[in-house]
């Protein structure tokens, strides 16, 4: 019934519910070797159950209000996604972060979502700083922090522990009233 | 984020969710008297902490399909809502309610939102029956079922214990086939 | 160690407990095909566990005072039984029900045992309304009702979807005042 | 609706349920300065909320089969119950207990209510071991293991400590073929 | 990180947590049938998810101050361990309790390490009774009882139901000032 | 009965657990100011109830092995701690952190107790990355991260907000290499 429009191309971002776990297994089926390079959510959500006890934890973080997630579809297909992971409005912090499936890469449909979710975040809930946290080798996710105006606040060494192998992970973050420059440079 | 505009004069559809609970609590303190003729959410709604618990019980039906709740906002106030306090869509069966502020009265506003939440309900999530319960002296939800293009299934005598007295209760319906007649009566 | 005597040919009710469970499931396996016509009861009963958390299920609502569920023993054996699927004494309304395995059809112990419990309900417990809800094809269950004194309040149509048909379901009821007409009725 | 006669004058055992929690407060009120000698359930029973706390932990049990509390009631009131404290039939056995409020005592009511409640343990459900634990000082209690022809396994040295006392707890048991020989015994 | 010497042979005394359970496991499998002749632990503890939900069991224990559990580690292995299978302060009583795989038998490792435990117990936790419960059969625990300086109190009759079998438990006990008396006894 | 001397001023270390909720809060209660500072721990442990159930959580996390929390004992008195906020042992990542009274400042006792727990979790529990997380401005607990050898990863800006103030965190780690090194040069 609710849905955002992220552009001219038909693309569309709605909350993603736990009604939606079929189509979440299905989509992240698709994407789960391009997804599972750098993140780990294709490991948990492997079948019916596990994707809805994933949605369900969100459904659960938007009831306290403390986390949201969000789906984006295209020619009526969910490809990918937005989060809040946490969400704290009494400290002003949140951690957002993204997923993609491949078809849908290089069409900037994540940066459209985040920002869709950041201004709100900031705008309508107070959010005094929203954080972006990645593999340092996750190209397309730190180009995304940098397209958001973000800052990096530094490298969490070998923190990241994911099949194996132990990763850096990037901090960035921006501030509320960076995020209004920010906006500002972007319509200029 | 997420809103849907019921008609030209500014009133919007939103999902209602825990973290409205004081904005939802003052509208009822407005409207507690007006509501609380027939229907028993002024009684269950008093302070922050029912509020909350409304809502959230609102949002676990979310998370489980079991159940809705969106509120209708006029000039940016919380002016009345509709919902699904029952919501099978295995079985395909529903049961709408909604409730308002006087000052919200006599502009069709529940008729347009039950139109959207009915549509949605039937044609997007298989929903066969949408029941409509209401107490028989009620006679503005009556008509709301009538607008709506429903039929009286009969009435549960005495079936309705409130503030001392045992009221008739009348079960309205409409089946799937015949809101498309009536979606088309409506606009032919 | 509790039991009721439902007349001369031996029948008597008993509370249903979760210890009865192997029991009530040989029970519902005897019957499964004849209860399972018109309702769901033999659907949710299907194995040791189901028929322990179906039984556990109504232990909690008698720990609540929010429903009871009684078997009816013929000859050393379990063949049936009644219940209150709810029961509201605050707001004076139950809603009671029935099943019986074929070899002990035709016998009125439905109706003994019904009567039972309703005049437990209304003259102990200060019941106002009990009320009857049957398929209107189940004619069996539908002439209990009627042999109890009860009042079609509607039909509502196609609400119960049941094993890949919709039903209209009929609701009966008997108020307190009624009751004591129709045991008087009896006695004369 | 179920109740046995505990003999000619009009007492009867009856389950007591949550149900009963305002009765069964009323009650202990009665009997608290007698009933607490020895046994803490008048401390653990206080107001409304903790006697329906007290009886829903029995409920819980019943559901479970490990426990069941019935009342005893004379002239319409409650005054005084019995009670399996454990009851694990898995294993066969049960620890009986009992209290009464002082204008009940002398009539030999526990006695017969624990004789009911002891036969049901081991006739029906198996049990095979019968325990009754009492202060050493707590005179009635004993005379009651005694009369219902149980032995003394023992005593546990200071293992009761109530109102800042440390009390002697004699355990005494009935076993299922000495029950046998008891109820010969009694009948001859 | 803590550990206590028993000795002079290298054994030690350390508390046995959740993380411990697979290391529980192999030393359960190692003393499985010696274990199991009079203690039910072993039936307990048959896989790494039994093993873990037994020592989890014990950490809710500790945070609640209810109970406590330790391994007993000879050579860096661990063979055998003591308990308070409950523990109540404001009470004063707890009831200690031990197990040992063969390959450990014979060293006094349950009785140097009962001691330390109940010294705690009793000294800096101000328990007034240590219970100890054996089958009257298992002549290895009644005589760490006895080495303890405990006082039989009893015998329960046939209490005890395990691999078909009812057996006699002694409930052995020492209270406070006794066992002030036994240290300095066993010091002189 | 479990303690680890932390040098020859008779300071030790013990695992805090709920039983010393009182003690733990009457020491909250001398430090609140000085603790209170930087780290919101004073505004969590407030009372009898807080205190119980923060150290309730850390033992739920002893128990899941997702954290512990220790106790600095000076002069018979609790004056201070360390602890791991989080911990897994899989990933191999976690969190260290510290509190300690004004009276038993500038003794070293955080640093001794913290190498004494870092040591464990590389060297026992396989953690390969140990993180130090403190407000820019807490000079006291950068000092420490600096002795205990670790490297700073970056700042994370106006992340923590704290009595009306946002502040910069300072995130430092040491890994399991590093913390081999570091010890060496401190024996050297």
């Amino acid at each position: 019934m609710f849905a955002i429009p992220l552009g001219d191309d038909g693309a569309r971002l709605r909350p993603l519910e736990p009604r939606h776990a079929e189509e979440f297994l299905t989509h992240m089926d698709r994407g789960r070797e391009f997804i599972g390079r750098y993140i780990r959510l294709p490991d948990v959500v492997t079948d019916l159950e596990s994707s809805r006890a994933y949605l369900r934890s969100y459904a659960e973080k938007a009831a306290t209000d403390t986390g949201r997630i969000y789906g984006i579809w295209m020619d009526g297909g969910l490809v990918g996604g937005v989060l809040f992971r946490t969400m704290d409005t009494q400290r002003g912090v949140a951690e957002a972060g993204c997923w993609l499936e491949p078809s849908a890469a290089g069409k900037g449909l994540v940066t459209r979502a985040a920002r869709v979710i950041i201004d709100w975040a900031i705008e309508e809930r107070g959010i005094h700083r929203v954080e972006w946290v990645a593999a340092a080798a996750n190209e397309p996710s730190i180009a995304v922090a940098r397209r958001l105006g973000m800052t990096r606040d530094g490298v969490l060494r070998e923190s990241y522990f994911y099949r194996g192998k132990r990763h850096d992970m990037e901090v960035w973050s921006i501030l509320a009233p960076e995020w209004h420059t920010h906006k500002q440079a972007m319509h200029a």
